[in-house]
């Protein structure tokens, strides 16, 4: 049944041979690559916006002026990862550069703040696509968690069922959401062309009293947020075609104009119109329903925006898994994140993905604005690790040519380090709990390599000397009554050896002899030993009881116990049986010493 | 440490026979089970108020002879209650009366209405506990579902530590309670008298257009739900101390007169001080602060009532589960409500309580004022049937001097039914939910039961002649390389059987030939299977093969499937490990005929 239903959710399970045919064209690899970074600028202007409305509506002329800061920013970086892109073809993008030329405990820092970044990224896209929502439609304003964890939920599902297919759908919401801001900016600049657009403009170049540059510099730095994302084509080379590094580096570039000129647009726009951000309605929603009105363009626009800010997670739930399962390759994560599925995506990361970003949102009632300087810090370390990684490496290899890629990769880190920089000195108290999460991150990293290390040690074996040795074996049944299903064990038991002893554990003197008596009756050629419990517990005197044979039979004997299970016809009777069967199970399974067998027993009820 | 953390929550093991140390005396019993009766007063007159505002101030008036006909019904019920008490001193109140004396459905009716009435009482009594707090501190006014929920989760810890000690905490807060209500109706009473209250109080008698009959019905069916809770002494006389019948006839008594007094009281007041229900403070929190002051005595009746609401949900911790027993014991319901815990309550059904009504806290937002009407309705049904069920005892046994009692359930009946029509003909779009929750519930029961009858006959033996049989062993055991874990695999194996199969699953050609190669040398005496999986699933070409081999020795064999399993020295190690034992465990377990055997291997790291 739930085989059948898993089916029905994620399809029919993949060769590993078709791995290959999953591979992205450009085409396709823009569309899930590039939505956590285009969507963006749903709420990158805003930040801005946000910062500089601080001191007063005349202030909101410094957004151009900080928009193309931005800008530059964005040529920096674009030109920094398709250095990384050229040189890292095997992906890995941040973890792995870091790691090579850093060391480890460097790597392990990128690798720990780019999983916390992909858990923001899900986490806030899915309550920005939630916001763009709630803007068209203020009455859903009350279910905006529900909304969040259902897209969320949607999205794990969609990852689950493959790479491509997911990518298949993804594309059209991409280009749709391109067009879509391209046609507003496009329209906003003809009314301003043409004077139809009539807003209050706060004059540009006004000195404003007031306005420090520490707050210049919070107001950039929160655009900046706008620029997360792009390391994802990085990360994710090995999915593209052949030839991957050069269809990667393309795909970067085009993303980086599409991202520029939509950021750039917006904000102008958002200048023209005289946006003023509030925290009901998005800049975004405010701007089409200035160009368009409230009509049928408006509502076209904010569910186009919306639906890329979801699919921006999507993003996240191809990156996420990946590094997940190059962090545990290295043994820095559990085994599980290793193992592939079956649509040969790494389900246990998408799920674990999944749940963590729901989790989030509910924490924090879907209003995840805070989390933004939380999310935009978490790339910005990457970053400059990766720019630093890069600088070390052209340094230490100098192939020929090496000064202007150098210089190029300088130039990032420097920009990216003032940037972090600049994040910790104007937004700490929005921030400092990554100083506290990163340093515990890389402590786990580290515990779990360890662990596994000295496993590994533990469990080898000398070929040549340690073999398999035989015991005698012991094998301890408890029993509830005289039923078809004690036959059945001891049937089998009886089949494997001769130290069989079955165990009843009573209540009251009165059924303990009523037990005895018929046990003497039927005489199935096993001792029956008779436990009162005192405390109404079965568990207890059994696992004292099991206790004590392993200890006097240890040396010479395996002890065994044998449970039976109900095998029943519909799923949900497992509710009506098999619950002590669980419980001594459990206990069980925390001894070192007691095999547990479990013997089918089908119902045919 | 799992273990541990259980002792500190809910403390030591207690012995069967410390069950008679358990009992109640009048004193106590009052405190347990009379919270959520006694608690009503708080959102009683509320209720009433809130449906006369529908026509306007001028109406208000009216709560006043509609007090008083809830006290006249309150009366009625205690009076029948008591003939209930000594009739079935065994408890179990409206289930047991109903099976006995209507059948079988009528008992399951009512069954199936108190349990559902149980978690509305939890849910409802925790929120307005949490109303109380929030109309104190509006500050906290978003964070209603967390307070309720933790409050929940408090009382569900406090229930699984066992009846008596929850008795002694619960003794202080009723009495307080109760001195609270007591002064706050004393002072206000001195300052009417006195003339100090000083409020444009809505005249009395004034006819008021618009006032119809049906919304009077509605208004007095509103007011019933004061009354809910007063069912709770009858269902629990097994734990009152001897003489239990007349020890509970005096606690109802008891409980009556100070209900009733204290509901008066409070309308009386709320009508003198001219009260207006609104949606964001209390009746008895407005009427705290117009008679105290918002100081010290304020809070600290606002404080104590919202302690005695969360207690009311304790009514229901003590009752839900002895309901669940005696449904489950008679195979209505699952097994597992029928074992007691280790603090001698019976766990799973106050687990099973706490979860399904913090899930509805969280369902309703925390707004379970909704829930009101179905809660009271859910209290009126099983009220009725219990009275007929009197009635209908009454006629059959006809002891001497039994016309009297007769009487007094007759006319609680009618009353009773009265009421239930009214509220279903005023309130059907609240209520309608229980028309289609009750027939389901009861339709599940009896499928409970039929389930367990058919499988008690599957399962007989016949002693004389079904007795244990012998077989041979297959024994497959997975592996995953060779290490120490394989070998003591190995040796548990061949200890038993001379028929060992291990199996390998493999991915590419290499690590297939490279572990024919090592097995080859190591020579462990046991066959090596080779499985391709072109999937990377492990566990589907294994099950495949598994089949296969049950398929073909299934006659003269069992088969048996061999999982290790690491003990971890720390119990979060588990993360790292067993994660695919755990797959194919699940797996197989649904398999008919295969017995699965999990032999530990114990790390030390």
């Amino acid at each position: 049944m739930l085989v059948k239903f898993k089916r029905f959710l994620i399809g029919r399970p993949m060769k590993s041979t078709e791995l290959a045919a999953e591979k992205l064209t450009k085409r396709k690899a823009l569309a899930v690559l590039s939505s956590d970074a285009l969507s963006s600028v749903a709420y990158g202007t805003e930040q801005i916006l946000m910062v500089l409305m601080a001191v007063g509506v005349a202030a909101l002329w410094y957004s151009i002026p900080i928009s193309f800061a931005v800008l530059l920013l964005l040529a920096i970086l674009i030109l920094s990862y398709r250095q990384i892109i050229y040189r890292y073809p095997s992906g890995g993008g941040a973890y792995l550069v870091s790691k090579e030329n850093l060391g480890v405990p460097f790597g392990l820092l990128a690798g720990g703040s780019l999983l916390v970044d992909y858990i923001l990224t899900v986490a806030v896209s899915a309550s920005a696509g939630t916001d763009a929502i709630t803007s068209a439609f203020p009455a859903l304003h009350d279910d905006r968690v529900l909304i969040a964890v259902v897209m969320i939920g949607a999205l794990t599902l969609l990852n689950l069922r493959g790479v491509t297919e997911s990518a298949s759908i993804l594309a059209y919401p991409v280009y749709l959401f391109v067009g879509a801001i391209g046609l507003l900016i496009v329209c906003g600049l003809f009314q301003i062309v043409t004077g139809q657009a009539q807003a209050t403009t706060p004059e540009y170049g006004t000195s404003v009293p007031g306005l420090t540059l520490f707050l210049l510099l919070k107001a950039f730095s929160s655009g900046c947020s706008a620029l997360t994302g792009v390391e994802a084509v990085s990360n994710a080379i090995p999915s593209f075609k052949r030839p991957a590094e050069k269809n990667a580096a393309t795909t970067l570039l085009m993303m980086g104009l599409i991202l520029g000129s939509m950021f750039l647009g917006i904000s102008v726009l958002a200048y023209c119109f005289g946006i003023v951000p509030n925290g009901r309605e998005t800049v975004v929603s405010q701007l089409a329903s200035s160009v368009f009105g409230r009509g049928t363009v408006y509502y076209a626009v904010q569910s186009v925006t919306a639906l890329i800010l979801f699919l921006a997670a999507n993003t996240a739930f191809a990156a996420f898994p990946v590094l997940a399962f190059m962090l545990a390759k290295d043994r820095y994560l559990p085994n599980m994140f290793t193992v592939r599925g079956d649509r040969l995506g790494f389900s246990n990361g998408i799920i674990m993905l999944g749940c963590l970003s729901a989790l989030l949102i509910v924490l924090f009632h879907g209003h995840t604005e805070n989390l933004i300087p939380l999310y935009a810090i978490g790339v910005f370390i990457p970053f400059t690790l990766s720019q630093t990684g890069m600088m070390r490496m052209w340094l230490r290899s100098k192939p020929s040519g090496w000064l202007l890629p150098f210089l190029i990769n300088t130039i990032g880190m420097l920009t990216t380090l003032t940037i972090t920089l600049i994040f910790i000195c104007t937004k700490f108290s929005q921030v400092w709990l990554v100083f506290l999460f990163l340093p515990l991150a890389i402590w786990v990293f580290l515990q779990i390599q360890r662990h596994y290390q000295s496993m590994a040690g533990e469990l080898q074996i000398d070929l040549a000397h340690d073999k398999p040795y035989q015991k005698g074996t012991v094998i301890v049944i408890p029993v509830a009554g005289i039923t078809r299903v004690v036959r059945n064990s001891i049937s089998y038991a009886t089949s494997l050896t001769d130290q069989v002893v079955a165990v009843y554990v009573g209540f009251d003197e009165e059924e303990i002899a009523t037990m005895e008596r018929r046990w003497a009756e039927w005489n199935p050629g096993v001792r029956l030993i008779i436990l009162r419990s005192h405390y109404r517990s079965i568990v207890r005197p059994l696992i004292k009881f099991i206790d004590t044979v392993g200890w006097k039979a240890a040396e010479t004997d395996h002890v065994t116990v044998l449970i039976p299970q109900f095998i029943t016809k519909r799923w949900w009777h497992n509710i009506l049986h098999n619950q002590t069967s669980f419980l001594i199970r459990t206990y069980l399974f925390a001894r070192r010493d007691v095999t547990v067998t479990t013997v089918p027993y089908h119902l045919h009820q």
